[in-house]
C-alpha cells in the first residue's frame, strides 16, 4: 500500500506551517477577490508560467523573485489581471509584493505575486494597499475555502484538495488552491494554482517534479482554447514532515510524483467541470500513438474543437468531428484502417469506428451513451506505445452569453 | 484603368461554354442537395486540398483526377461528406465520377468530385445514380442560383459572385460558387469553393496563381478553427476569352491574380458573413511584422480567439482578449511597448494600447465603435515590413444550438 489518499474537506491552512486566507476587500463589487498564502518559514519554491509571449506583469515580478528557489508568501487579487499595462504595472507588482512582505513580516524577493481578471486596465494601487492590510491581518483565523474564493472570476465553486501521502516512514500532505473557468488552454504552465506542503524536497527536484505533473495535469485541459497571459502554477514546500530531502530517481521521488498528480490531476478536472459555460465533462484517451507528442497534440486537438464540444453539450453521437479534429491536430500520422473510435460512458463501451469506416452499431445506444453526464472517446491508433489522457468540457450557450458581457 | 469590376447578379452559367446548375434530389429532406458545372470542352483544371490528415474520398479521386491537370466536370453533392468511409468510399466516389461522364458526355478521369455533410455515414448509391442522371438533365437550363444552392449545408445564403477584367485586350471572366459556413478554418484549402473562367491559361500558371491567391483569401478566414476533411478549391479554365495564353511574370499573369483575389477575397468574407450563428463579420489587419508568416499567424490567432470572437458578439471592447491571442499564436515576436492597437469602425478609428498599456480613450466611445455591425482592429508592431488580414465572425448562442443537434 503506498498510503496514498484524498483528505475529504480538508484545506491548504490545513497542512503544517501554513496560513492562508481570503476576503472580499472592494476591488470587486461583491465576491471576495484577494489571497493571501503565508508559511511560517522561508519554502523551497518552484513555478511555471505562461508560455503566452504577452506575460502579464506579476509573472516578471516573480519570475525574478523565484531566482534563487525560495519564497515565503503568495499575494494574489482577482479581477484585474495587471496585463497589458507596461512600466507602471510592473512597479504595481513589485509594490504589492512589498507591501505584502511588510504585512506578513517576510523578505520582498521571497512573495510571489499574481493578479487574475480583466486586461489591460491599471491596478488602483491606493485600494489595493488597503486590500492587502485587510487579508493579511485576518491570517491565522482561517475558516473554510475562504483562500481558493480569494482567486475567483468566472468560476462557481471554490476549487481546494489536500493529498497524503507517506514519504520514508513520513506522513507527507500536498494541498492547492486553484481558479481556472475562461481563458483556459494551459501551454506549459495553466490558469492559477497555488500548492503547499510540508515534504522536504529542494527547489530543483520540486521544480522538475512540478514540471512533469504540470504535462501530464494541467497542460491536458482546455474550456476555450485560449492560452491566458498570466497562467501560473507555484509551489512552496517547507519541510515540516520531516521527511530526509527528496531527491530524483528515488522512490520516494516517485511516490511525491504520485502524489502530486493525483492532487493536479483532480484539481485539473474540477476547472474543466467549472469551465465558462460547463455542463459536462469529456475525457478523451489517444492510444497506440507513435510518440507522446502525436498522442498530446491529438487528445488536444479533440478536445478544444468546438464541433466536438458542441456535439458533447448536445448528446450527439457525431463522431465524425472527432475524427475530423485528429485529422488535423498537425501530427504526421494517418488515420488508417487500424485506426479505432470508441465511445465509453456509464461503464458502457461501443466501437464507433473501425477498418477505415463505421462500424454498424445501434444509433439509438450511441445517443443514450452521448447524452450522460461524463463521456469519454477512445481513439487506438496502433501506431506505437505512447498513451496520453485530455479532458474538456462542453460548449453552451452559456459560456457565450458570460463571454459576449464579461466585462460589463 | 484595370478594367477590373464585379459585375452584379451574374452566374457562373454565364460564362462562355459553361453550364453549371443544382437540384433537389431527395439526399437531403428538402433542401438542394446536387450540383454540377460543366464546360463544353476539356479545360486546363487545378485545385487545392484540406491539409487535414484525415482526407474524405472524394478528394483523393479528385486529385489522382487532376494529375493530368485538366478536368470538364464538377459533381457535387450535400448532405453527407463522404469521409471515414474506407475503401467502399472511395469506390463510391469513383462511380459517382463515372456516372456523371456518362451523363455530360466526358471522360471519367476528367470529372471533379466532391462531397460535403455529415462524416461516417455510407453513400445511399442508388439514389446517388438517380440524382446525378436528375441533375445532368437540367444543364442548360439555368435560372439563377441553383448551382450554388446544391452545395450548401448550413449556408443561409448561396454564395456566388463573377469578376471581369480585360487581359491582352480581351475580356476574362472569372465567377466561382462555394459553400461555407461550419467547420470553416481553411488551411491551403478550404470549405468548397468552384472557380470557373473563360481566360486562356496553362495549369500550371493555374495552380500557382490560385495557390498565391488561396494564401491570402480563403486560408485567411474561420469560423470555428475546425479544419474540415473535405476543404477543397478547385478551378476550371476553358480559353473562351481569346487571350494569349497567361504565363508567371508577366503583366497579364498579375492582371489575372488581382482579379482571382478579388473573386475569391469577396467570396471568403461571404462565407464568414454565413459562418453558423453569425451575426456580425469582424476584421484583424497585423502590420509590420518580421515576417508574412508571423503576420498570418497572429492574425489568425486573433480571428479563431473564442473569447474575441464572444466580445465582438457582445459588442464588449474587451481588447485584452485580441492582445492576448496575439501573445500566444506561436511567434516569437514579443508584443512591446512599441505596438500598437486600434480599433476602427464606421469611419472611425481610436487607439486602445500604446507604450504597453491602455491609452485614454474613452470607454464610451470604444463601446459605441464594438457595438457597430462591422468592426476592425489593427495591431501595429513596428517590427518589420509585413502586412496581413484576416476576417473572422462572432461567436453566438445560434453557433451552439446548431452544432449540438446538427445531425438530429
Amino acid at each position: 500500500m503506498s498510503g496514498l489518499e484524498i483528505l475529504k474537506d480538508k484545506h491548504i491552512w490545513e497542512i503544517e506551517g501554513f496560513r492562508a486566507n481570503g476576503a472580499h476587500t472592494g476591488l470587486k463589487y461583491k465576491r471576495k477577490d484577494f489571497t493571501i498564502i503565508c508559511s511560517d518559514t522561508v519554502c523551497e519554491a518552484a513555478a511555471v508560467f505562461t508560455r503566452n509571449k504577452l506575460k502579464a506583469a506579476p509573472l516578471i515580478i516573480s519570475k525574478a523573485h523565484l531566482e534563487n528557489g525560495r519564497a515565503q508568501a503568495v499575494i494574489c487579487n482577482s479581477g484585474n489581471a495587471n496585463a497589458c499595462t507596461g512600466k507602471q504595472g510592473l512597479l504595481d507588482a513589485k509594490n504589492m509584493a512589498e507591501i505584502t512582505a511588510r504585512e506578513v513580516g517576510c523578505d520582498p524577493e521571497d512573495v510571489i505575486v499574481l493578479s487574475t481578471g480583466v486586461i489591460g486596465v491599471m491596478l488602483p494601487m491606493d485600494e489595493i494597499e488597503r486590500s492587502i492590510v485587510k487579508v493579511a491581518s485576518i491570517l491565522g483565523k482561517e475558516k473554510g475555502t475562504e483562500a481558493a474564493e480569494g482567486i475567483m472570476t468566472t468560476d462557481k465553486v471554490p476549487k481546494e484538495l489536500v493529498v497524503e501521502t507517506e514519504i520514508g516512514g513520513k506522513k507527507v500532505r500536498i494541498g492547492a488552491i486553484a481558479k481556472g473557468s475562461g481563458m483556459i488552454h494551459p501551454n506549459m504552465a495553466t490558469m492559477l494554482s497555488f500548492i503547499v506542503t510540508d515534504a522536504s524536497i529542494s527547489h530543483e527536484n520540486l521544480l522538475k517534479a512540478l514540471r512533469e505533473s504540470v504535462d501530464q495535469t494541467y497542460n491536458m485541459i482546455s474550456v476555450d482554447g485560449d492560452t491566458s497571459t498570466n497562467d501560473t502554477v507555484a509551489i512552496l514546500a517547507n519541510g515540516r514532515a520531516g521527511n530526509e530531502p527528496i531527491t530524483e530517481g528515488t522512490e520516494e521521488y516517485d511516490k511525491f510524483l504520485e502524489a502530486l498528480n493525483l492532487l493536479n490531476g483532480e484539481i485539473a478536472k474540477m476547472i474543466v467541470a467549472d469551465g465558462e459555460g460547463a455542463t459536462k465533462v469529456f475525457e478523451v484517451e489517444v492510444r497506440n500513438a507513435p510518440t507522446l507528442q502525436d498522442a498530446r497534440k491529438m487528445a488536444k486537438a479533440i478536445i478544444s474543437s468546438s464541433l466536438v464540444k458542441a456535439a458533447v453539450h448536445g448528446g450527439d453521437p457525431n463522431w465524425g468531428r472527432v475524427m475530423c479534429a485528429a485529422g488535423y491536430a498537425g501530427t504526421d500520422i494517418e488515420i488508417s484502417e487500424t485506426s479505432m473510435l470508441s465511445l465509453s460512458s456509464n461503464g458502457e463501451t461501443i466501437l464507433l469506428f473501425e477498418d477505415g469506416m463505421p462500424t454498424g452499431y445501434s444509433e439509438e445506444n450511441a445517443k443514450e451513451l452521448m447524452s450522460s453526464k461524463f463521456i469519454k472517446f477512445i481513439l487506438d491508433l496502433k501506431k506505437g506505445g505512447h498513451s496520453t489522457t485530455a479532458w474538456g468540457c462542453d460548449l453552451s450557450n452559456e459560456y457565450v452569453d458570460i463571454n459576449a458581457h464579461y466585462r460589463t
